[in-house]
């Protein structure tokens, strides 16, 4: 505990003295450019206007689903329009997982009947529209399900996100194991179904989302989150020593896979257009809600960066380039198709951004890279302090951008204030009225000045 | 501007270079306190629920209605719930504003009647419940208030919120002019009315009130806000040429003074308890709609800070008081009676924090006290990074616990990720759905380290 502190203390003054030293360099006249592309999207950005398309004009963006390509040609659309030197669509194949209709599940609790709401899970294999009902027993770590009786039962995986993480990412990390090898593990004991409870930092009553990958070792079973307050009134009676009958109904399967596309725009760079910087976000969405911070803002940031600089009349020494990814969710099939196009061109990859944390103000970067390139990162850290941007000592980067690394370029992801994030995302509430137009602005400008930046010194 | 960002910048550092100086000190064993008290707060918090409370069980608590009186009793119960040594109503006498029913309000453009959205502004007085028209002319400065023929017309002072300044307080702060000292300058010049564009950073169709100011040297014209929209459509068929009438009647007016009280409940310290810290936020709101970030959130934290300390069973050394001021929004009746019976008392206040930015995720605390005095609270920033909290820069602290300097009171504020707040400031989106549990309690748990730390080391 106190050397985690210490250490996270020391690394803040290791990057404010590494920035002090800089501040002499090309600061003033750097500061100057990032004020003017702050006031260009700040007062004109289109990113609300393209956010408020993505949500309400189209909805719901699964991969392989027509709403999925309706986004490949709005997105396609808003890209020329920034005034993008080209755009185009890059082919990639994706899953085509289909929810199915008729989803419902109830619990059987004193010989009461209650309908509860759930999900499937992304991925995961339903139930062929039959009631299927077993005991419910519970687990609130990974390790009890090799430890208690789960033979022909529905487990309850209850792992709770952990309040006390002030950064949620962390929590969601830690708990999101339930979710993604919770239905795998339980079936290798015997389990009939699983419901895991939704990766939620709130209670209330919206089951998430979020894909599950199966261990083909063992028996697809199907695989549900349910909600928070479900999730705890399942917990109670069982705690109090009664029994708990699980039933439910799903359609959800996995139909192969279909073709589709990431969307790219880019800005031809005037000295080594040969060096590329990537900004992305990801077109897909969970087809429970609009995907509005995830991650249509995510995408409309990025197109944003495009417009702000071609409005401003930058000619950028490199190459800048926006790229709406497809299939993040439950696949990742255009981040391989984008990496797969940069190793067949030998193209050469200097840095990639994601916007994959929610549309939220912006607190910092997350950096990927060398450390010799994280001090160049560093030493430009003053001039985001303007727009509320000071964190630099997060690792990472985003799901998008991540094979990139392969290659060798240095990566970063756009690190927002995500204390909401966790209440909505991959639920029905995840929708544009969730987003705040000042605060999807903000990541938009500070995301435009770190490609500037690197668009005119390298990394 | 260069000169502006260096400056900022330069302050930014000269904070951390003291804060590096102080890392040996009693940094660790604070830092192992602090993580027990955050703990405290993000697993067992009470403020969202105190919070439903006045939003949902109260509801609006404009000063001197019943409602305000429910909600004193209601914060005096949850502060003896709390734990509070000593919990007691300290009277004040607030101006008793009432709207009346039936505003309403047209505008009239080629021969169509139109109904809109207004608000009276608070402490204006109304039409008498009678329909007055007049012509509309605008003004986006103040100054042209003097420089146009407003004689017998309706003034709308259209003046936008700045959306380049990153931080929205400083755009509140300089539009704000036209609500509170525009009706009297276009009273003195003539004008029978006033409608003012709401100040309201999105565009959207809820007006937000707000207190107007009257200077007794010229009639007390009606003073109504109206939304973003309406006074966009108006300002854009104005500048086509186009005459534009306005309509509008309301049956507010300033019913004298009523009698209320400032709730308080406080901790004994056990080795100074003559020096007192104070921390709090005011229970009043506008009668619009449930005052959720305006401000019960401040409310329910400073409750929160003495729950969590006794919960942790911390002994402060010096007494930390809670205070839950009456009549912030259109009088400061409560901060009145509150320094007056300091100073009756011969008390020594050494320290007074406010939160009333809204209860959004923190940023940092603003100060206003002596250099040396700042030096030392800029000494523990470092404690508060793991909890967001980074920016010690920004002077002021808040209308309640402001008059407290002229005893001498170092005084601060909590500093808030407030882009969303000109959203919903004084309008009747300002709901308890409107708040994060997670944001609302971090600004808890940094308040609480902060009053802490000044009962332990003095300031």
């Amino acid at each position: 505990m106190k050397s985690i502190l210490s250490f996270v203390v020391l690394l803040f003054f290791a990057t404010f003295s590494k920035a002090q030293q800089s501040l002499n360099k090309n600061y003033k006249n750097d500061s100057l450019q990032i004020k003017k592309l702050a006031d260009e999207v700040m007062v004109n950005s289109t990113a609300y206007k393209n956010l408020r398309m993505f949500c309400k004009d189209i909805g719901p963006r699964l991969s392989g689903s027509s709403n999925a390509l309706k986004a490949v040609y709005a997105g396609k659309k808003m890209l020329e329009l920034s005034g993008a030197d080209t755009v185009y669509l890059q082919p990639c194949v994706v899953p085509h997982w289909v929810r199915g209709a008729n989803e419902e599940g109830y619990i059987l609790i004193n010989g009461i009947k209650e309908k509860i709401k759930l999900t499937s899970l992304g991925n995961s294999e339903g139930t062929n529209g039959k009631l299927i009902n077993a005991e419910i027993v519970e687990v609130q770590k990974m390790d009890d399900i090799s430890k208690i009786n789960v033979r022909g039962k529905i487990v309850l995986i209850n792992i709770e996100m952990n309040p006390t993480y002030i950064k949620t990412f962390r929590a969601y990390g830690e708990s999101g194991i339930g979710r993604r090898a919770g239905p795998s593990l339980a079936a290798k004991y015997g389990a009939i179904a699983v419901m895991v409870r939704s990766l939620a930092s709130n209670e209330d009553d919206h089951p998430h989302t979020g894909a599950t990958v199966y261990n083909d070792s063992f028996p697809k079973i199907p695989a549900v989150a349910i909600s928070t307050q479900t999730a705890n009134k399942i917990s109670a009676v069982l705690q109090s020593g009664k029994i708990v009958k699980g039933f439910l109904k799903s359609n959800c399967k996995m139909m192969g896979t279909a073709n589709s596309f990431n969307v790219i725009g880019e800005i031809r760079g005037v000295k080594f257009p040969e060096q590329i910087i990537t900004v992305g976000g990801h077109l897909d969405s969970w087809d429970l809600a609009e995907g509005a911070h995830d991650d249509g803002t995510g995408v409309v940031q990025s197109i944003e960066i495009i417009r702000s600089i071609k409005a401003q009349a930058i000619k950028p020494l490199r190459t800048i380039r926006a790229v709406l990814f497809m299939n993040e969710e439950n696949g990742g099939g255009g981040s391989k198709a984008y990496l797969q196009n940069a190793k067949q061109k030998g193209e050469q990859h200097i840095f990639a951004l994601e916007s994959d944390a929610g549309g939220f103000t912006p607190r910092g970067f997350n950096l990927d890279m060398s450390s010799q390139k994280e001090q160049v990162v560093k030493e430009w850290s003053p001039l985001f302090f303007p727009y509320g941007v000071y964190d630099f000592n997060e690792k990472g980067s985003g799901s998008d951008v991540g094979p990139l690394k392969e290659i060798g370029t240095a990566l970063a992801g756009l690190q927002t204030d995500s204390q909401r994030y966790f209440d909505l995302h991959h639920a029905e509430t995840d929708v544009f009225e969730a987003v705040s137009k000042r605060e999807l602005d903000l990541g938009a400008l500070n995301m435009a000045a770190l490609v500037w930046l690197v668009s005119k010194y390298g990394l």
